[in-house]
């Protein structure tokens, strides 16, 4: 056997029973709380047509979107006619749109804008939907970054209200209390306030690319940022302003008043500040317990189409990077021809929530199965008797299995012990007798000679 | 905008809100069935190399696999070296393989049969998984037949007995009495037996040839299926042997002696029909009510990796096709090299189960979210309080939801009626004042002013 024939792709995972046991109980409580908030499910197809998913994630990101060949004869057919060696000799570039018609999704926002520009006269806005599905990258595969992994994303859309943002925050503060991550850090800034400072320090460089640059802050330093933003001929004034910016700690709403200094009047940052204001009291109306929320003055974010609130949290000290991120959007649909309808939304990274946790060693105790029995015969002759045994455990709605082949006690004993087996039921002539079944825990190593009903009892307590 | 760039591939499907709950309905009574009978869960990637996928499904499949156009300069890398004219010339069949290295999963098992291979040193047989993932098929999309759609599989691999066949069996019983579907037929029939009587009937034709005719029964009838055995030169000895089979009622499993007098002392007939004996005779022990079990001498099931029981539940009258289906193979991996590992496997098709129930009108009320609430505002000036009092409902664990956009109370109302929650609270001057917010249920149109502590009660006695 060769070993590559049996691989999965490089960058994707298979998971086995006990991760799938641990990521489910993550996606659960995010499912539960999405829910609970009011937002509803909704999925949408793996493929998409490449006219939806290019053109929207950068040019870097468009070269990550896998491409699906077209079927059957793809060198002949369709619009664009044959393939000849004129278009070969123009490369990949040329070729690419002739052959495929069809990519998987890069991520959840796309899609879900696409449904909504193709709904929105079905739909009664705010709409708040939630959507937990993965998403695929060309990515090169390195320790932590995957080519296929989770995305849990939440918007409300159709509402411009500072509480729609608000709710995410709290949603996010729920969620992270549920999973029993307690030290983490939640920043909050306005693209506002920061497109009103960058017309004030810089108003001859292009916004998204100072933004860029101040993203890197954690990674790289402000002494490095400050470096980029003079190679993007920032001006002596307006390096000064950005090295007070990113000197300015997170901190209370309070700090927004050095804000405004810092912005100069600019009515951009002012609208975005009071925004911010809103969006701080309305969290501090609801009196979370152990909960502080940072406004951090140079936190950007990454993505281009954030145009209100941003936010995201962090568990500092630890290297799997922000947990949650969202942000408020102005024109979520505009891509697609449909103008007006704004947003605001969350998404959960599945992959550091789990990695944190995994460090941690604090996936808690309950998630494994816990009354799970298998029921053992002592000899092949035992086996009718065992195997009606455990319909009847079945039918009072008992979790558990039996081993299904003749093989010594002993066999199956350590059968139910590698495989997370609470208890084992043995099955032998004086049992059947008696109608007296030996069930021993193998947690505590307990065993005791009970009736099937005890046993029933037994299997049903703990659930 | 043009109506094609906001709509998903064809054959692909989004799934809003009312239809998701559905599909979870169905999902998570599966999955919790599976998890009862102790089948643990396993997810493999979207994608696989296609060094695994092709091959496995016959020529035809390998055509409908969707595969994965290679990334970057994809034209001039890679051992297969740099696409020329001369490759283009020969068309797709000699380019594919050079520009595309990936594909989508074709189905559930394949993937397993993977992940079994490579894993076999650490598993500890029998292992018991399930699987509930999306599969890909470049097919051409027709009325209930799609490109992206959902499987539910369980195996038991690495035993040999009965016992993990009748346990299928029983397992797909009681999924569908959870699902509410009782007027199902369940065909048994084994391979052994069939493939006994062919070496009997017509021992110079290739057997899955002849399967795959029989297989056409329910859809062309018997005389059209002895019409294909004859074009595949069975000798009439031979086709009046199959129109007995083919004309053979299914029953119970007494009309094993018919079967045995048919294959006229076949060896291998023999041991299939010992085989079910055994499985009947298991599942019989359980007094499952409303059940029987059909054996159904005609039953062939197209896949051609079956060697024993083959399965499946149809129901009568429907047209959705098999709800499911399964049987037992002796070599799982052996594609992969990794020979000796038998196993029993059935698969769930949620997509048929979903049009059935729907077609039936038959998802539980239950279902509909029945104490989601929506707290209304009468003016701007109650939205602070509004707020609050949400926070405090969802403190109490409460599922529900603000408006969060100025609008009339009129339009709060209609917003909540159309989206199904069932109660509006609505928070007003006076309700500010007194501390007692109207509460209207809005399927009965019932309403009363009670404190939040009363409202919690009964929002939360409804769930």
């Amino acid at each position: 056997m060769k070993l590559e024939k049996v691989s999965q792709p490089k960058g994707t995972r298979d998971f086995g029973p006990k991760v799938m046991a641990q990521r489910n109980w993550i996606l659960t409580i995010i499912k539960q709380k999405f829910q609970k908030f009011g937002f509803d499910e909704l999925q949408t197809p793996a493929l998409e047509n490449l006219s939806v998913l290019l053109g929207k994630y950068g040019e870097e990101g468009d070269k990550l979107v896998f491409k699906i060949l077209n079927s059957g004869r793809y060198l002949k057919k369709g619009e664009a006619g044959e393939v000849t060696k004129e278009i070969l000799d123009q490369g990949e570039t040329k070729l690419t749109p002739l052959i495929s018609e069809k990519g998987l999704r890069y991520d959840l926002t796309v899609p879900f804008a696409r449904f909504i520009a193709k709904n929105h006269r079905e739909i009664s806005f705010p709409f708040k939907r939630f959507q937990i599905q993965p998403v695929w990258r060309a990515d090169r595969p390195q320790k932590g970054r995957f080519r296929e992994f989770f995305q849990c994303d939440a918007d409300t859309v159709g509402s411009y209200s500072p509480y729609a943002d608000a709710e995410m925050i709290v949603l996010a503060h729920e969620i992270m209390e549920a999973l029993g991550i307690s030290e983490f850090s939640f920043h909050l800034n306005h693209r506002k306030i920061l497109n009103g400072i960058c017309s004030e320090f810089c108003p001859e460089v292009a916004q998204e690319r100072v933004l860029a640059c101040l993203d890197k802050k954690e990674k790289i330093g402000n002494e490095k940022v400050l470096g980029l933003l003079k190679e993007l001929e920032v001006s002596d004034r307006g390096l000064d302003g950005f090295k007070k910016l990113l000197e300015m700690e997170a901190g209370g709403i309070s700090i927004i008043e050095k804000i405004e200094e810092l912005a100069n009047g600019s009515q951009l940052a002012k609208l975005g500040l009071s925004e911010t204001r809103e969006i701080f009291k309305s969290v501090q109306d609801l009196d979370l317990p152990n909960f502080s929320l940072k406004f951090t003055p140079s936190l950007a974010r990454g993505l281009d189409y954030y145009t209100g609130s941003i936010f995201e949290i962090v568990v500092p000290g630890s290297e799997v990077g922000s947990l949650c991120g969202g942000g408020r959007y102005d024109d979520l649909t505009g891509i697609f021809g449909v103008e007006g309808i704004p947003g605001v939304g969350i998404s959960f990274g599945l992959d550091r929530i789990f990695e944190l946790l995994k460090s941690k060693g604090s996936f808690p105790d309950a998630m494994s199965e816990d009354s799970r029995f298998l029921v053992c015969h002592v000899d092949e002759n035992c086996m009718p008797e065992s195997w009606k045994l455990l319909g009847e455990l079945r039918k009072a709605d008992c979790q558990g299995s039996i081993f299904p082949e003749t093989g010594k006690l002993k066999k199956q004993i350590q059968y139910a012990d590698k495989n997370g087996f609470r208890y084992i039921i043995v099955v032998g002539p004086e049992e059947i007798k008696n109608q007296l079944y030996k069930i021993k825990d193998l947690r505590t190593g307990e065993q005791e000679s009970i009736s099937m009903k005890k046993i029933i009892q037994t299997l049903m307590r703990i659930d």
